[in-house]
């Protein structure tokens, strides 16, 4: 299975693809980051990102986009573009059929590092243990991508269906834990 | 000239095509709604949103569309898909080259009615005596998108341009008071 993970954002949106390996390993295909400069109007700034997002799905071909899921509660400033970048993606997906799963900060980071308060520090850390790289990936937008990737695939299938909790490992109840905290702050069903 | 007016929503997205005439008149050439199922997921009714603005852009070729400016202070709980619907709406332009125009609830009013806190059912009413309309045009979100059309027509260029406020008209006051308004209360620029 190969997961496209966008970390949206209107100046940098961070782009990772990832391929599940038998036995719970992950490859790395490609990661990078699709810019916006600030200088230019709105529209042509989001029409950069849409068209860069169009060349992560035609040339990598995943199964399924991950994508941060935005609350309207989060930073003022850039929630807007990061919503609008999150909403192109799905778009780019939708159109090609791909499936679109959305992930909070707090799922991605249960996932990936078993604690859903991990640092950016740590998730970097272990998005490039668990990919085997010889360093973190940097910027934190291509790491977060990653990450997203990264916990599409190794979300607890258990705590997502809802299933009984006391039988959980570590990591799924903590994404159960996040998954609780997500839906009593809110936001968009 | 032509403007397609767009008043984003992920439920209803309104849209209206108004033409400028001589003489400080307009004409109505379409108007509708864009609507997606809440029951869908939120990747396939933005795509519906999408596939809607782009038959509208190519079916009446405007030369500028004009979008409410969203801001993140507003409504939580439909914010993130009304700004991901206007996102959508600036994209679908800029991929024809058509500019895009970015206006206030308050400009539209003052604008429409000279008054930059007029009601829903003023802005309607105007909107339609404009028009040269039997009725007002419903529902209130195909108004509100004639009315964004109708704004960018008639907005005083003086305003626009910072020139200077004792000279202008008192619906260019309006004007300027719910600019002024839109800045103090920050958004992105």
């Amino acid at each position: 299975m190969r997961v496209l993970g966008v970390d949206p954002g209107l100046t940098r949106c961070g782009v990772g693809v990832v391929d599940s390996l038998p036995g719970r390993r992950a490859r790395l295909v490609a990661v990078g980051v699709i810019e916006s400069s600030p200088t230019l109007s709105v529209d042509l700034r989001l029409r950069t990102i849409a068209d860069g997002l169009d060349g992560w799905l035609d040339a990598h071909v995943p199964d399924v986009l991950a994508v941060e899921r935005v609350f309207a509660q989060h930073n003022v400033s850039t929630v807007m573009g990061t919503a609008q970048a999150a909403g192109l993606a799905m778009v780019a997906a939708a159109r090609r059929g791909v499936p679109v799963a959305m992930h909070t900060p707090s799922e991605v980071k249960a996932a990936v590092t078993g604690n859903g308060r991990a640092d950016k520090a740590q998730v970097q850390r272990m998005v490039g243990q668990i990919l085997g790289l010889a360093e973190a990936p940097r910027p934190a937008d291509a790491a977060d991508a990653l990450a997203l990737a990264v916990c599409h695939l190794w979300r607890p299938a258990g705590a997502l269906q809802g299933g009984d909790r006391h039988e959980l490992t570590p990591a799924q109840r903590a994404w159960a834990a996040a998954e609780d905290a997500a839906r009593r702050g809110g936001g968009r069903r």
